[in-house]
């Protein structure tokens, strides 16, 4: 169950980030030897940056890691489905297989709303598989969310 | 024509990007008060990042800039339409006017393919402008692409 064990890694990575007042969303990015070549949760609040998603972060990472600019046959486990930005990121590193835990209704572009990789314009489509660890994944964002709600 | 030294500005930045053998695009962001925050042009290859468009390297610049994670009240001048990963971008720093020059049949994500700004799933739609310096923007994409042709 190695996919388990990375998605666990992303968990971690996703609780790191609630402990610091981020959203808890977390990434891992394996090469295709099986390396975890990087692993990152939020940081748009810690680094001023709207774009530090976990998965940007996390590609980006691996990226240097590698002193590459794509990250072709790599796989990216992601604890919440990625939003549009993610999905087009994914697209352009060029990630051979996507892992995501929890749906997004409010804000993913994968399976919903702008479905990034369902149009011509994207440049590549990564196999994707949803649903892993989604229990885990959709506790972690759903108790996040109702302690903010309790200290508001 | 403010709008129009803006986006002279982008194009500048694009040019700088060509120069360096990186794609032509280039991104101003503009705060309320009309300072520039942030230029940027595209520094894919140069960075071993994919996620270095020139307006995700912008809008990072000028929340860096601003000590904060959001640009409210912000415009972005860009010379090509963004892709839905910038889109998503746009819209996660809540930029108030989106300027862009040539329109991106091939990667589009605003006016075409994912619509990025088209479904609830996105947190903020800015006013949308295109078509501005539309000859200058396209042109220098399409002499950067001849040239590499050329010397393939």
């Amino acid at each position: 169950m190695v996919g388990l064990t990375y998605m666990e890694r992303a968990l971690r990575a996703a609780r790191a980030a609630a402990d610091l007042g981020e959203v808890p969303v977390g990434a891992v990015v394996v090469g295709a030897d099986g390396t975890v070549l990087a692993e990152a949760g939020n940081r748009t609040r810690m680094d001023n940056d709207p774009t530090a998603h976990a998965e940007i972060l996390a590609l980006r990472a691996a990226a240097a890691a590698l002193g590459q600019e794509r990250l072709t046959g790599a796989s990216l486990y992601v604890t919440l489905e990625p939003c549009a930005m993610c999905a087009g990121a994914i697209a352009a590193a060029r990630i051979a297989r996507l892992y995501y835990g929890a749906s997004d209704p409010k804000s993913g572009g994968v399976a919903q709303g702008a479905r990034v990789f369902a149009h011509p314009q994207t440049h590549h489509v990564p196999e994707i598989y949803d649903g892993l660890c989604e229990r885990d994944c959709a506790a972690l964002l759903s108790t996040f969310f109702a302690a903010r709600r309790d200290r508001a």
